[in-house]
């Protein structure tokens, strides 16, 4: 399936955090630059994520900000 | 002053599209994937942004989606 | 690829509006309920979209609001 | 209240899990597919959410992407 | 309609640029503070909106972000 | 570093909320209006948030809806 969604790195888990509800995952892109993403505790357990697994970052362009010096 | 958006990655800016009220942005990140932002054409006048310029894509964790295969 | 995005809505595409960097793409439900995108117009070209297409609505959980009367 | 949000879904509450500061609600919309939304723990007693409750889906525009095979 | 967003300020238009699909919308608040809100050309003509309206500004808690000197 | 974040408010915090990996910050504005933001628990740690900080308020103008009797 094509996205709409106009961000789309390859990234790799180093740590998943599960709450009761929400969950975060952090990863690293491929010039050790990390991310961060907050999604619900049951989409880590449909994807089985855990540290180690290779992911793809989703971000739709309009959540995108840009700062500058 | 520090934010408590999780994700700031350096990147530098390869093109600026402007429409009416809106624009995109197009940036290059150090391992040469790309990312686009859609924001506000009064936002690109405020930061003078243009091409070669060096940015903080910034993204806020609850806006980050993930995808493996 | 699997995705952490919660929501997943089959639909067809009614009408697509481009604007000079920005679109937006009308769409119906299942049962006649209609929702409205609004995504970059490169996402409109890179999928090739237009009315007819059948397409998959992905909203994420954390953008989803509830009202009650 | 008139609400420039253009998304507003009919829907019925199926489940409310809810954690230490956010909450999941899963609802059902009318042909039977079913949305997850990710809202504060305040929002549910707020609005006094429980199963079996109309509620109505509320998604801005721009918070929503489209898939095409 | 009681709705599940944290944040709804009580606003008055202060200018109105519409695109051809996306408009900007100005606001001030009653301590002086101005808002922008980007949303639809069509949200714009549904809720007839122009300078000097009343409103009422709505943003999910999951979209605000906090900065600390 | 200027943001392309078209809001910015000045706010006071009153409470911090804190779940396994979310928080909610209730802060209030100039002229007594409150605003709640749910971020990560990690960046209340980073920003060493509590009750009595002043703190910016921001939010993306694409996040921003509007509502009107």
């Amino acid at each position: 399936m094509r996205l709409s969604t106009r961000n789309q790195l390859r990234a790799k888990v180093e740590t998943v955090t599960e709450g009761e509800v929400m969950a975060t995952v952090k990863v690293v892109l491929g010039d050790g630059q990390t991310m961060t993403a907050a999604v619900t505790r049951e989409a880590i357990h449909d994807l089985d994520l855990s540290a180690g697994d290779d992911v793809v970052v989703l971000v739709k362009a309009t959540e995108v900000m840009l700062g500058k010096e």
